[in-house]
């Protein structure tokens, strides 16, 4: 492209960096199927560590991670408690019912945030004649809300309340780090209490494709079995693996940027007398605004490109922007002008 | 049982009438897989007449019903629409999942009763990476908000907005006999949008076993597969078809006696300074009520057992009383005098 | 009908004795929803006393009860080891893929009976890539064989090396008092190494609609969960089980006769020039017959029916005939009189 | 590892050229879930080219793109007719079943090639108490038969005849490549009749992740949705591409080494006398032989394994050898020297 692009769609996006294309070109690789890719394999092992967990899983798309954990957890005929945006129940091809034969029950958080208290009052009553509640999944940083982080006490309280209710909590963490880097933890306490958790990555880390899924020994061994049956057992994955070690140690330190350009962008457009934002909502590196007096998304999202900037409309009224790593500081500044611009 | 018990947890539990058990006694039967059951084929033959469709199948139950119908609309991984509290969500072992593949997109209505409106907006997008819906299914009367009517104004609308968004819509009418005695109408004119329609002959129509699905010719000799996939080609059928055939022919003249009732039951509660009801609500056979300063519903039921009527709790404070055949006049004139007493 | 016609198409098209039809009348009827019909319970605890078994569960079909014993033992991706024309194969709408997710692996028995040693043979090797074997079916009789038995030795060696390998075996009893009845042993004895059995009350002992599935408490516990989710969850289904528990108490005696029948049959045929019988293989109440020289099979079960005898073409050139309650010994002679008028 | 390993237990193994490094340390990627990344459009387009289609998806492993296909043509409940020792049958974890909800119909055919006479009887008779036949699928070359090949002729009355039963067909076309070279015909002309083909990218062309399936642009559009469902919606899938598409340009014409090597190789075995080969079924690149007198197949694979000659054990007594672009002649004369002394 001769004029440069700004593309705020999502963190997905990204392109690999120099570092990852030149990994992917010298990788050693092997056939993962047989468990013999010693890239894939050092990636697994750092996946655990870093999360504390005793194993690792290699996938080639955080919707495969989070089904595979959820086809894990639960029985067909089951319920799943989840958020009444999330990505499990929104945007993954309602393979929770298709695949795990599992139906949602949904719960509105407050900013995507789900309390134990009203997670406990949407598990199933005993009673043979009602589906059985089979898992709580949860999804840190929440997407949909703008990429709001669920803070650690608020998760203590739901990995005790699922553990007294003797039920297992999964977490889609395609942001993780982003909420790590948001509340100044580690991934590692900050999932300590889920069962299962995936990250990406891909969007906020760089990597071109893949995620992780990690768990017990015993929950990836048996991740494995439907890792092969949804066709995700590649071959010579070392190639993908190769540039996730890099997204995966060297990428995380710098998401605070992320969401300084995140932060800049809704302040501005807080300024904006055409548009309505919750700054309070914008923690990481989502910025989610709606037009004033029903203003139209899409017509906003086409002036914007006109500009040479990229956004999603998602609803009628609102646009969502994304920060990342191919989206510099001078990038959003020049955003931040088109927005203050256009929304005069 | 010596002293008589007022049973009033659901209208599910009547017995079958002298000339239901006559009936059955004398029936004619075939092999209904083979299509030669004469009973079967009389009330199919009189249901599809009755509901102004071209063909009809008798199912052992109206979960059956449902679940043929969803599996007959949809295709696995699509969203079907239905109302927050409807009991194709709530108390079909979530097959609308497990055996149709597909993922509920609920929609919370006033007193239960949906508006196109809200439908609308509950729509998938179409974009190859969303699910997409499948199926709308509506509830009338609606059990768990207590026995609403959706009266055929907002049908209308429904069936109109439906036909231009090219989706199909089902009828969960276990109950659709209240809702057309309550409106006046006949359930001809008050399903005639709906490309199936499940009804209950058991219920407040008295029948011991049985219900039934209504639709095109085309939609019925497909729900006879599935109606033998999960096991419901029974054999000699005719004998409960007997029963179903004077639930069906003679008891729908006599609900309003039970819609009485429940007024008079609901009527009673309103005067108890205990408790709290919503008399806009009680609209056919179902009295919803709670229980002030967070009552023990489960407490209430059993004050109530001790009195020789049962009821059920529906949630930590509220309680349900559904009239039907098996509950006289002097019965629930006898409950309104235990509510009355225990709701001071 | 006028002139009376003797249906041998299958022993379900029986219809129900003076006994049953006077119980029915007279069946004291519950909620069984709730567990609360009388009568249905005391079928279910006759059947499971007669199998030696903790519990037992009514159901209305074979299908169901097969389909829910395959629900109950295996998960969703796991392979199920059974005969190559067993009915959960080829009658049973593909339910235990639809249903239960799981492949069939399908063995050929000599003349329907399976040996622990091809059985082996099936079972899936222990890799992780490879679906797992979660379940090994039997049938006994073999219906498509042509009812044949599978000894007690045989079974008891199915049985042991079963739990060898850790598999659990449920056994497709729709005829198994016909089984019992040609060995001279007990149904308890003849299926006490089975996990779980499902038999027919209609069929050979000729109730008007319904089966049974029996085991331990903890599988018919989740049996009732299966049950209530495919739809079979009836509610006063004591009507039925009244009807059952006549079949089950006083039908197993006579099957006798229905086996002297079919043998007569059988001979006959035997000595038809244009008829090819194996009969070693008739051993209960089927007859299954090629037509020589590439006889019409449906061409010939049209002239059989010319004479008022109903029969099945059960592939091109064969032709199938069951007795039962309701073919008398006059009956038979009649149709012998015929098959060797058109076979000659 | 220092002393070279000759790796012949499957093509799978084989590493990626360096011309394949080279363009993925170069490739042009975008985010292929929004249709973006260029590399991936330009592989699907040749290939759709190659394969005189369309158009062409790529997806991660040709598990998901045989299993995308069969979701494609099939409805939960109906059948699949495959052959008995086929991959999607034997080696993809029940997902026909678990995914499709659809059972195999097998059919042994003659190393591994079935004839439309075996197909047709296959099919389900149009009875609504039988499951319908959904899906033809095929193999070609034949990976558990040997490599074995189903000539040209063979296909055609199978696409005509398949035609006429109103049946789709598709091709698990892992090694179709192989089967082309063999045969000396186009892929297009070899796979012309089939409403989808799957082939490998990965396997004999070498590249280290990724297969395509082929079909009209109405197809490929719903497997966008399946692909996405499954979790094969990639992001910078390019990267992998990239090496795709030298794997599709630039290897075919060199598959003829693998198989003039697998011939050798079989030649070598057919002298020994300690090993039985049926030299006819060695059309390809791969050679199965069996050990006489029951020899232990686990035992000898290790012992060739101390030979550093890797190879698979496929049954008790059978062992397979797969050629391919990392097993030089040299490599191949070594493993027959190997043989010759092991197997005498």
């Amino acid at each position: 492209m001769s004029s440069k692009v700004i593309d705020l769609r999502s963190d997905t996006v990204t392109r690999p960096t120099a570092a990852m294309y030149a990994a992917m070109a010298s990788a050693e690789v092997g056939d993962d199927v047989y468990g013999e890719d010693p890239t894939v394999n050092r990636l697994e092992q750092r996946a655990a560590e870093v999360f504390g967990r005793e194993a690792a899983i290699f996938v080639p798309t955080g919707t495969m991670g989070n089904q595979i954990a959820i086809r894990l957890h639960t029985q067909h005929g089951q319920e799943v408690i989840c958020e009444s945006r999330s990505h499990v129940l929104d945007w993954e091809m309602a393979m929770l019912s298709a695949f795990s034969g599992c139906m949602p029950r949904t719960v509105a958080g407050d900013r995507g945030v789900l309390s134990w208290e009203s997670i406990r009052k949407a598990i199933s009553p005993k009673i043979y004649y009602r589906a059985a509640t089979g898992l709580i999944s949860l999804e840190n940083t929440h997407n949909m809300a703008g990429g709001t982080v669920t803070p650690l006490p608020v998760l203590r309280e739901i990995w005790q309340g699922a553990r007294e209710a003797g039920l297992p909590v999964h977490l889609d963490g395609a942001r993780v780090f982003n909420a790590a880097t948001a509340l100044g933890v580690s991934v590692a306490e900050l999932t300590s209490g889920f069962d299962t958790v995936m990250f990406c990555l891909s969007k906020g880390l760089g990597a071109p494709v893949g995620s992780i899924l990690v768990g017990s020994r015993a929950a990836i061994d048996r991740a494995r079995i439907f890792r092969k049956a949804l066709g995700g057992g590649m071959r010579q994955a070392g190639i993908l693996a190769a540039a996730g070690l890099i997204a995966l140690e060297e990428m995380p330190s710098r998401l605070g940027e992320d969401h300084a350009n995140a932060r800049l962008l809704a302040e501005a457009t807080a300024q904006c007398p055409a548009a309505e934002i919750d700054l309070t909502a914008v923690q990481t590196n989502i910025v989610i605004f709606s037009l004033k007096n029903n203003g139209d998304a899409a017509g906003f999202v086409a002036k914007l490109k006109a500009k040479g900037i990229l956004s999603s409309a998602i609803g009628p009224h609102h646009v969502r922007l994304v920060t990342h790593y191919d989206a510099s500081r001078e990038d959003c500044d020049a955003c931040a002008a088109a927005l203050t611009e256009l929304l005069r």
